[in-house]
C-alpha cells in the first residue's frame, strides 16, 4: 500500500430556500470532511440570515453537520472548499476480507442491515450469488461489477423511500439506489459496507453537469476502500462529505418545516495540489481509500 | 427533577450454544451498560472456550459489545451482575419537545428513519393522529398509549424481520415491535427516539418469567426518557443493556457462522440498593430516565 | 327497495397515441357496460386505424374488452355513447350483510385478496375498527366514511403499483387508492367488494373536470351497492365501464409495445331520459345499485 | 400435437376441524375438476354434520368449490374421486407464444398482476433475463428452469402471505412459491399463466408422501401447458383440483369462523384407466396440456 501524490480539488455549493413558516430547522451536510488523507486547505461558509450556526462533527467518520433555525423568508447557504486528497493505493489482490472478530468496534455498525439497505433479506441472494467467491477484495469488486451490469440508471425511477429490495427487484434506479443495494449485498455476506456522499469531480459527460454523488465504502484488508457501483464517476475525484448507513443518515440537506428549495448550484474543478502540481483525477484499477477507518 | 433512591438490582444470564463449523463469530450484549445513573457494584463473566474476548463500549451510549470467536463444539457464557440505579424523575408536564437545532449533535442519528422503523413513510399519519398535540412528554407519552391499545401482544406473530409498517397494518407483536412502531411515529414527527434493550425485573406474570426486554427512548427535555409500549413491564425495573437505531443495533447475540442455540437461562432479582436498602421497582406516573443522553 | 326513474347521461371519450414500433396490442375498457339497470340507448365507435377490433363481453359483469393491434403511427380512439340508467334505491337501515354460504358462487372471488387489496393482512386492524358493529350496510358505510375521513386526496402522492396498505400507512391517495382501501377493509371482513370504474358526472368542481373515476362496491342483502370512499362524485351520476377485483382487472386502456399517449379528452352531461325527462344526478342518502349482482 | 394414452388415477381425502363457535362456514376445493381432459369416472363426498351442501362450479375452469355451514363440534369430510386424465401432449419447439390480440377473452385476467404475483414491478427484471430469447415455449420452460434453479425447497421459509417479489428476494419457499415467481415472470412479460392446484401422484420420496400440490399453467400456442418449477412432482400424476390467479383464489380449504384443523389424510394411487389398462406416471419432455383452455 501507498500513498498516491496528492489531488487537489475546489468545489462551490449554492443551495437557497424560501422560508414559509415563522421557523424552519436545517441541517446541511455539505462541508468536505476533514479526514487524515482529505486536508482542508481553504474553506468559507456563509448563509444570507443573521442566524446562530451550530457545527457537530461526527467524532469518527469526520463528517460535518451544519444546524440552524432559519427566519421565514428567503434563505441561501454558500459555501466553497479547497481540498487536497492523497489516497491510499494498494494491489487488490493483496486484500482479504475480515473475520468479525478482528473488526475495529467502531466498524461493527455497518454490517448490520439500515433502512434502504435490508441485508438480513438477503443471506441466500448473495450466497448463492458470492458464496463461493475467494474472500477478500475482488468478491467485493464482483458485487460491485454485479450491481453495475443488472442495474440501469434511470433519473426518476426510485424516490426518496425506495430501498435496495426494491432496487433488486425492479433493477432501475440513480447513485443511491446502485450503493444502497451494494451495500447491502456486502453485510449480507457480512463484509462492513457504508454509504458515502461525495461532490464529484468530472462526472460522466452524458449523464450531466457535476452533482452531488452516493458511492460505497467497504472494510476490507483492515481499510474502508471506495466503489463506485454506478459506475457514473471517477472516484479518484470525490471530495468526500459525509458517511453513514444509507442515505437516511446522509442527506446533504434536511428541512423540518415548510421549506421550499428554490435553487441550487454546483462547481468543482482541479486546482494545484500542496505541491503545487495539478493532477486531474483518473480512473485506475487500483484500490483506492481516502478513510484510515 | 429529582435523582430517586438507588433501586439495586442483580440477574444472571447462561446463554449456550453448538458451533458446527471450524469457527464463528459471536457478538454478545449482555453486560450491563454502565452510565452516569447505572452503576456496576459487581460483575462476572465466563465462556467455557478459552479463546481471546474483546470488549468495545460504545463512546456515547455506554452499551457494551463482547466478542469472541468461537471453536467447533459447545459453547456456554454465563454473565452475572449486580447494579445500582438512580432514576432521574421529573413530572411529565414540565418537560418540552426539544427543536432540532437544540438536539446535541449525538442525538441526531435518531431522527432518522432506520431499518425496522420506516419514520419516512409515517408523516401524514402521525401528523393526522397527533400533530396538534401539545409538544412535550404528553404527545410521546399519547404515541406509547396509542402503540399500546392499537397493537396486541401476540407471540410468534412477527419475526426477526417484521417492520413498523408491517406492526401499524398488522397490529400484532411483542415488545419488539411495540417498541419499533412507538420509535417510528415519534421520529415522523421529529421526536428523536432510540431502542433500548434490557433485563426485565417483575415481567408481568401473564407473560411469564424475566425475559430479555425492549423498550423506547424519546429524548424530550433535553434529556432520555423512558417509555414501554408493550406495557408488559415496569420500568423502574430494567437493567439496561444496550440502546441503538433499532433491534438491528442490538440484538442480545449475533452469530456469525454455523451455529444453533441450544440454551438460555435468565434470572433476576432485586437486592439491597448501596444505601443498604432493598427497594422493589414499582410503577410511576412520573417521567423516568436513566441516561444523561 | 325501488326502481328510481330513470337518468339520462350521455359521454364521448377520445384517446390518442404514437405507436412506436411495427406493432402494439390495446386493450380498452371505455365502453359503457351494458346491465339491467344500464341500458345503452345510442353509441358509437371509431378507431383512426384500419384493423381488425375484438370485442369481448365479460359472461358475468357485463364489463366490455375492446382489443386491437395497431400499426407503427398515430392511433385515435373516440367513442359516445348515451345511456339511460335506473337505480335500485333501499333504505339502509334494512340491508344486512351475507353470510359466506348463502353467497352466490360468482361473488365468492371478491372475498379474497388481490393484487392491490391485501385483505389477508388486515384483519386484525379490520376488527378492532369495525369488529364490533352491527354487521349490515351500515358497517360498510362505516368502512367508507373511515377510509374518506383518514385519507387524504392528493394528486401525485400515489402510483400505478400503490396498494391498500400503503396507503393505510401513508394516508394520502387518489380515487383508486380510497377504493383499494375501502375494499381491502371489507374484505377483511368477509364482506364482498369490488372495484368499478366508470364516467363521473358532476366531479366535484374543486377536483377538476370529468374523468375516469374508481369507486367500489359491496355485496349485502343480496345485491352490490356503490360506495365512494373519495367522496369526490355523486354515485347516482356515475357510468359504469367495468368491474373487477382491483385496478389491475379494470386499466381503461393497457399498451402492449412501446406506446406514448399523446391526448386524451372526456365530456359528460345529463340529456333526457327514456321517458324524456332530464334528470339531474344528485346526492342521496338511500342505497343505490345498479348492478343486480 | 396428438392425445396420449389415458392414466387412471384415484385419490381419498379426509380433513377434520374442529369447530369452536355457533357456526362456520367453509369453501372447500378438493374435488377433482371435470375438464375434457380429465374425466370424473367415480367420485363420493360425505360431511360428518347433516347440513345443506353447495356447489358451485366455474364456468370456465371446471374448478368446484363445495360450501356447507357446520355447526359447534368436530366436523370431517371425505372425498374420493377415480379420474380418467389424457393428456395433449406436443412437441416443445413448434409451440410459439400467442400475441395479446389472438388470446381468447376469458385468458386476458391472467395478464394481470394479482395478490402473490406481482408482475407490475418485474417487467425489467423479467426483460432482461428472459427478453432475448424465442418467444415461446422454450422461454415459459427456461422461466420454469431458472426459478427451481435459483430458490430453494425449505419448508416454513414462507408463509401465507409470502409474495413472488419476496421469493425473488429471499430464494426459499415451497411448491407454491415457486409457482407464484414464475406466473409473475411470465405476466410481466405478456405471456397468460395461472396458479393450479392439483393432487400429485409419485410425489418426490425424498419431500415425503403425497400432498396438495401447486403448479403453474402458462397460455403458449393457443392451450394451457403444465409447468411444475417446483420441481418435486411428475406433472403426468397431477390431479386438476383449481385454477386461479394464484393461492388467493385456490386455497383447497378456507374457513370464515374460529374454526381449528384436526387432522388430513391424503393418500393417492395409480389405477386401471378407462381402457383398462393400469399406466404409471412418468416423466416427459413434452409438452403437456389437460385444459384446451
Amino acid at each position: 500500500m501507498t500513498l498516491s501524490a496528492p489531488v487537489g480539488l475546489a468545489y462551490n455549493v449554492e443551495l437557497s430556500y424560501d422560508v414559509r413558516t415563522s421557523g424552519a430547522d436545517f441541517i446541511f451536510n455539505v462541508q468536505a470532511a476533514s479526514t487524515a488523507q482529505q486536508r482542508i486547505v481553504l474553506e468559507s461558509l456563509g448563509v444570507t440570515q443573521v442566524v446562530p450556526l451550530q457545527d457537530h462533527v461526527d467524532p469518527v467518520t469526520g463528517s460535518r453537520l451544519l444546524r440552524l433555525r432559519a427566519n421565514a423568508g428567503p434563505l441561501t447557504l454558500r459555501y466553497a472548499a479547497t481540498v487536497d486528497i492523497r489516497h491510499y493505493r494498494a494491489l487488490p489482490e493483496r486484500i482479504a476480507e475480515s473475520q468479525v472478530s478482528d473488526l475495529p468496534g467502531d466498524v461493527l455498525p455497518y454490517l448490520y442491515p439500515s433502512r434502504y439497505c435490508e441485508s438480513d433479506k438477503l443471506n441466500s441472494f448473495a450466497m448463492e450469488q458470492f458464496g463461493r467467491m475467494w474472500q477478500g477484495y475482488a468478491r467485493v469488486q464482483a458485487i460491485c461489477d454485479w450491481v453495475n451490469q443488472h442495474v440501469s440508471f434511470v433519473s426518476g425511477a426510485s424516490s426518496g423511500t425506495t430501498s435496495a429490495l426494491e432496487t433488486l427487484v425492479q433493477r432501475r434506479g440513480v447513485c443511491r439506489d446502485f450503493a444502497h443495494l451494494m451495500i447491502a449485498l456486502c453485510r449480507a455476506l457480512n463484509i462492513p459496507a457504508r454509504f458515502t456522499t461525495g461532490f464529484d469531480y468530472g462526472a460522466d459527460p452524458v449523464l450531466g453537469p457535476p452533482d452531488f454523488h452516493a458511492y460505497v465504502e467497504a472494510y476490507v484488508g483492515g481499510r474502508w476502500f471506495m466503489f463506485d457501483p454506478s459506475g457514473t464517476a471517477i472516484p479518484m475525484g470525490f471530495v468526500r462529505l459525509s458517511t453513514g448507513r444509507d442515505a437516511a443518515d446522509s442527506a446533504f440537506a434536511s428541512m423540518f418545516g415548510d421549506v421550499w428549495a428554490t435553487g441550487q448550484m454546483l462547481e468543482i474543478h482541479a486546482v494545484p495540489a500542496s505541491d503545487g502540481v495539478l493532477r486531474v483525477p483518473e480512473r485506475t484499477s487500483d484500490a483506492l481509500s481516502t478513510d484510515a477507518g
